[in-house]
């Protein structure tokens, strides 16, 4: 089998056989396919696309590069959550908590942020003392007796994936659908879980600009699961905006235990339901949506998934006392408000830019080496729809004053968009696609 | 400027600027583009294409990557010509001495053979004693004197042509209209002819498959041209069978010496002609195509141009007695008879199987080291439209008995396509774009 021949299969928009796809990924991860013939494959496949096969088999294929997680030990139903990618997102730091309460089994391998997304092991190690070190044995008995544990992604997870994204990231390549659903869903099914609900962003901050990508990406997405054998659903979900009102480590915690405790915003707390409904659902589907439903809310409200995130908190080595009185965590030296000069309605707040300006104030990593600082970030005061006044305080910027801050508070206030008429803020959920 | 906006906007089928494309090449003349972006970046035009004016960018931006060759001291009308390769082209050849002999001046920078077509050097050098070694004023003097010289292309003529070609090569993106055109008028325009006559070869043994996409090529590459302030003109020729009837360095230098004295097979006289023709209403747009044909019949028929190769033999160090008495020249030790085992007609000898035959039998090169043999190839007897019999010999096969011939042997009979029904012959010439 020759490289030349796959590349040239699908330039003329041939459907690939499993064996050449199979043959182009071993080939490439073992350095047998050099870099610059994999990338015009990758702009071929980009151009011509991939079917749901073809995709299925590149996913499988991806999947089998690396280390198996098989979750042994573990009982129960364990249901993993994936999201496309974005700013404020600290869904991950609630749902888990409240499907532990709902009996499911969540054994998280996460990954740390880079770039204007922050990761979910950076926000949880604002909790001072919490470790994502723990040992197979301790994670296994955590998750057992808690419901409930988060581990960091090991760096021979889906070694495919790594080098095939750094390709596609240098060659215009990343923008596929069935490259993008690939690459989620390679690392997804290497761990043995038994259900995932993936939240696919949709809007001018995402990935997906459009309902109908998203639409297409989650089906393509739900299909390969499914084909594994796995149970799976996807929430499309809004990204005209950040979600919630906080963006940077320590206070995205806070938000999540003001989440936890019943007092979260409603957008944080509409996508943790829906989502947390969608594993309900995956594990029993006799279940009504509304009984799904009441399930949920009754975790949330009955305060049993605020107990399970404390439980993982204290079980991870983290000072309960922190969370309990979150005054505690990490915090600024200095809040600076960042004024509005006109008045208006907030039209749009460009995702992409507020976790850049985030990451400029030392909230995230602009390389792999960079040290986080917990305590800097946003709290919006105005979100997508609200009314503006000249001199009302859009965002509370919380800086280090030791840092020069200034390109980073531009940068918030060049992320939001003011129209001159009311703005109508879009639902949170979008669609459902299981 | 990054290669990364370069590559997402032709991936999005949007016109590249000059500034980007002369951009792209630099950067990866000068290595500071790496392979795998100029991957993704080709084969994005190959399959969004490249227009007119980008074509002419790109072939300008390839021609200034390397030497250019100015011809100074040359009197008169300098012309050139380019064949897109064929097997049994023995073209320049005779050409070079007719176009001396109608007064005009041919300066030509010629390569050696590499797989299944023969270079023109090659050939040449099979007349002993002939070198291609010439010195910069050696050159120009012969020119000035005889109208006529051929010396070895210098390794730095268009390496930019070089470094793409062979990554094209292994990624499935030879087979593109622009990215040819680029690649041919490079190499023609970094030498400073006052016209170019093109020899666009059609056909199953030809880049160019059909006769629409040779036209495409032949009128792209006479505007590239003409927008360099070239005198630009292109034959469309047949490349269903090989041209005329030897294949191999010697025997198809003893073809171009039956033609120069008039005993040439049909269809390379009707070339020579026709791009002879093209050359003289090149130097001269007065001339009607009546005039310019009868010019170069007299030049063929008067033995002015026969007087022209003989000149040029002996002025670049060969032996005039050995083209005087071609029968001097290097003779194969045997000569195997080719017969076919049944009735027919002959319909289609694949070119290219043909000269991947030659090669094998010792007549090319497989690898740039490889050492030819000069008196291997064969002489084919019969060609399209002809009739054979049962037992009828194809072709003679001149091989040396010392090497094992048997599956060159048998692929030149594998080229070989006869049908049970008359097959008409097409005819050479199909087309002239100016």
């Amino acid at each position: 089998m020759r490289a030349y021949e796959i590349i040239r299969k699908k330039r003329d928009g041939h459907k690939l056989e499993e064996a050449e796809i199979r043959f182009l990924i071993e080939a490439f991860v073992q350095g047998g396919l050099p870099d610059y013939q994999m990338a015009a494959w990758l702009m071929a496949a980009f151009l011509k696309g991939l079917d749901e096969q073809e995709t299925f088999w590149l996913t499988d294929a991806m999947r089998l590069s690396g280390d198996q997680v098989e979750l042994k030990g573990i009982e129960g139903f364990t249901v993993d959550k994936h999201s496309t990618g974005g700013v404020g997102d600290k869904t991950s730091l609630v749902l888990g908590p409240v499907l532990a309460a709902l009996g499911l089994r969540v054994a998280k391998l996460s990954g740390r942020g880079l770039g204007h997304t922050g990761g979910t092991i950076d926000k949880l190690e604002s909790i001072k003392g919490f470790s994502c070190d723990l040992s197979p044995e301790a994670f296994v008995k955590a998750v057992n007796t808690i419901g409930l544990a988060i581990i960091g992604q090991t760096p021979t997870l889906v070694p495919a994936d790594k080098k095939i994204y750094a390709l596609r990231d240098v060659t215009a390549t990343i923008d596929s659908i069935p490259l993008i659903a690939a690459s989620i869903m390679s690392k997804k099914l290497a761990v043995q879980n038994k259900a995932i609900v993936l939240d696919v962003k949709v809007g001018s901050g995402a990935f997906m600009k459009t309902l109908g990508d998203a639409r297409e990406l989650a089906r393509l997405m739900v299909r390969i699961g499914k084909q594994a054998g796995r149970q799976v659903a996807a929430v499309l979900s809004n990204m005209d905006e950040p979600l919630g009102r906080m963006i940077g480590n320590a206070l995205e915690v806070r938000e999540a235990i003001d989440t936890l405790r019943g007092k979260g915003p409603a957008d944080l707390v509409a996508l943790v339901k829906a989502l947390a409904q969608e594993a309900l659902l995956a594990e029993n589907r006799r279940l009504t949506q509304a009984e799904a439903a009441a399930r949920v809310d009754q975790a949330l409200a009955g305060g049993q998934a605020w107990s399970s995130f404390v439980a993982m908190v204290r079980s991870q080595g983290g000072d309960p006392a922190l969370v309990e009185h979150p005054e505690r965590l990490p915090t600024a030296r200095s809040v600076v408000p960042l004024k509005v000069d006109r008045a208006g309605w907030v039209e749009r707040i460009e995702c992409e830019e507020v976790g850049l300006a985030a990451m400029m104030l030392g909230a995230g990593r602009e390389t792999k080496e960079s040290v986080i600082d917990p305590a800097v970030g946003f709290h919006l005061n105005r979100k997508v729809g609200d009314r503006v006044e000249a001199g009302d305080v859009l965002a509370d910027v919380h800086v280090d004053p030791a840092r020069d801050n200034t390109r980073g508070i531009q940068r918030l206030r060049d992320a939001y968009h003011l129209s001159d008429r009311p703005v109508q803020a879009q639902p949170l959920i979008l669609d459902i696609v299981s």
